[in-house]
């Protein structure tokens, strides 16, 4: 299968987000609150599934929660306690650029956690997420799916072109060399946090654009029937002429270049 | 002169974007702040303008901040309490869809602030900016400018496309009446707070992507030359084979249906 | 047994503050956190027997948690998710005046919680707790109990005692007729809360100066040994004779009335 | 004129902590907040002023901030950022125990600012405060004076009181060979931020309890006059006999020591 056109992967995404404008009435709605993670190697996706979603919906409603690295007052509090507060609000949207699982795949692959630490977080982190999901938060887990040869493409990409190269760190080129401890590490994670409440899901980003209709689509479908009829606005003849702007101060609209 | 082709506007976007990384290169190689208000009717292009920015940056570096209504509580403190924990860090950067200013604009013509709280908030913004700016911050406001004709059409395509349906409130309705009443609550705020040390800009939007383009190069244009070269990184070649992603456990890819 | 007089009162308490400090010193050593709930009926003795725990020390060691009602915005978010950002750092104390428990007490008595509300919370609160418990928080939870005789006197008293009228409310009226109604939700809480990792202590606060001194002693008693030598930091002499206040402008000492 | 008796001193804050209270009613009623700074070289007795004031009002409505040294990020914000937060809301009362002005004192003394950060401060400091009191704060900066002898007795009390050593740190041995230089920088300090909105008021805290008396009748004698009437909250006879805390499960009160 070859990789998704520019043209019919716009005209599927349009659909796919027409759905998503439908989900974000009914959340708001009935109160209803959303949590997806986006997990997965460098390189696999993430930000681009996240503007697929997040562009689509009013930001005063859909969050997206890319933490720095943590405070030195942060490390010394309960693991979860920095995620928290970017939980949802009622009828709210949460997608998490990388989440708590942070310390089973790169904390634990790079030797930033030490071995208890990640034990523990793979016991506490079905526990934390069955409380949520208890609380009514709707929550998904996505890892995005990334063979090593298409990384390597995408890394050889990266430091070619100046729009992404923002995107390559030293630790990426550490990290590249333990492609298989990803994998292992991912295992564990799975092993310990799949389970019925709080599923994974594993979505092939081989081909990106493929992968983001994908991972949306299934979204949409594990969410309930729901149809929130929308109320239409009306928008009445206005009277009068139409204004145009115009300035009655030193404030001029500056002289373009395009 | 006619609107921008998407082609054009693509190749001249993706120029400037290399630029905006360039400047995100220098601000966080020197420890700078900037700050971008974007203010503006309904309709005009805020968040398409803040999209086109945040878009190619590092979502850790760069943050969108788009405030709902304020608390109770937030009622009750400090006007610009709620925005201060938003400022930008070192090496960062603050995009504000509406901003402060909501006081100077929305919160006036329809009524919600009543005329003595307008009034202070337009003595009190320039004190606010000033120290922002005398504290080394790199702040920059834009108008963006659409006439009611252009506005018109875009509420009629907000009232028609289900994909910005959600853009359109009751209470556009009612502000669309008031074309005019903006116009002068921006000249009464332009007259209280354009100034040397944060001067407003107004970029044409009646066109969306010739009005992003100039907005871009404006900013660019601001801020001192700057080059910080780029570290290159280099990737020396992997020894073995390379991975794929294989599952040992029952997680396997979803099958997609793309 | 009659009521605990004062002198001996304040000679018990100053030595038991010797041991807060010595276990505040041991914390900060350790990186450990403590969390102390204090539940109980109005006019139990929350308050004051925090005080006597916080006022003898470090402020920015231990912190006082007495949230007030939720924000609209956070009665729609996880319960527990408004408390979350209280729980302490490495070395830190949080001293809870009123928790979580809140839903299980007055806002179950008084119908401000639904029932099903006030059953998820009781399944809630041991998943909660245990998740703080496994990370290594410290965590106390005392109940301060009261009969309702000398309950009617301390609300007669603060009726009547100017200093302590504001801790007379219209809801303690109505809530004061509900006395069993407060015993039958704290038997339903115990029952679902009181656990091996967490357990519930309950102190007699029928006299308060005794029930304090019980109460932090057997906080201490709960806590393993404990001893990090006190660093004595030396004072050496000064040289030149030792200054005076004095100022050079016009801001000059105020004339005390007393 | 010699140390104030511990009697005398009781009696007369009792009957200051009652203006408190209406203060604190006040407020309430209005919606007006109060902010109040204690500045002043170590052992001068911020803590206990504030304590003093505190413990009579309702935690809920009154706030101790004592903030911890900045983390990396906040070291990199605008210098008031990280204060702002903890400004009061509608009602509430906010006590610095040191506050924004450490810049001027300890950071500047002990070499922790820059003196180019140092004067910058001394510029914003007046603006920002001009700020909160023209947005309707209610600001008061006391600076409590002690002369070096009696802080000497203080720091060798600190040395040997278990109870204080706390206070004791290897900062303030260094900082006490420089009371000379704190008397400067205070100097500098009142110079540049002392004006008529937001003026410095100095109290004589050689002995503590005087001071403090001295500095809570200077504050209420700086309020405008106000009388809140307060509500009578009656109390009805309840019917039926009193009930008593009894227990049903296995939770039972513990023996206490004392």
């Amino acid at each position: 299968m070859g990789k998704l056109k520019r043209k019919e992967y716009q005209a599927e995404l349009a659909t796919l987000q027409v759905e998503l404008n439908a989900m974000a009435r009914w959340l708001q709605h009935t109160g209803k609150r959303l949590v997806v993670l986006f997990e997965g190697r460098d390189t696999a996706g993430k930000g681009g599934a996240i503007h697929a979603i997040a562009d689509c919906l009013n930001p005063r409603q859909c969050h997206v929660v890319a933490l720095a690295k943590p405070s030195e007052r942060e490390t010394g509090q309960w693991y979860f306690q920095r995620y928290v507060p970017h939980l949802p609000g009622a009828g709210e949207v949460s997608l998490f650029d990388r989440s708590w699982y942070n310390r089973a795949g790169v904390e634990k692959v790079m030797g930033y956690a030490k071995p208890d630490q990640v034990e523990a977080f793979l016991k506490q982190a079905p526990v934390f997420e069955r409380q949520l999901v208890d609380d009514g938060v709707l929550l998904f887990k996505y890892w995005l799916a990334v063979d090593q040869e298409e990384q390597e493409e995408r890394f050889a990409e990266r430091q070619v072109d100046p729009l992404k190269r923002w995107k390559l760190s030293p630790i990426d080129v550490k990290a590249r060399e333990k492609y298989a401890d990803y994998g292992l590490a991912r295992d564990a994670m799975f092993k310990a946090t799949h389970n019925r409440h709080a599923p994974w899901y594993v979505v092939d980003f081989n081909d990106q654009k493929t992968g983001r209709l994908n991972l949306i689509r299934h979204l949409l479908d594990q969410l309930p029937e729901q149809h929130v009829p929308e109320v239409l606005i009306a928008l009445p003849p206005l009277s009068g002429t139409l204004g145009k702007e115009h300035y009655t101060g030193p404030v001029k609209p500056i002289k373009g270049k395009y």
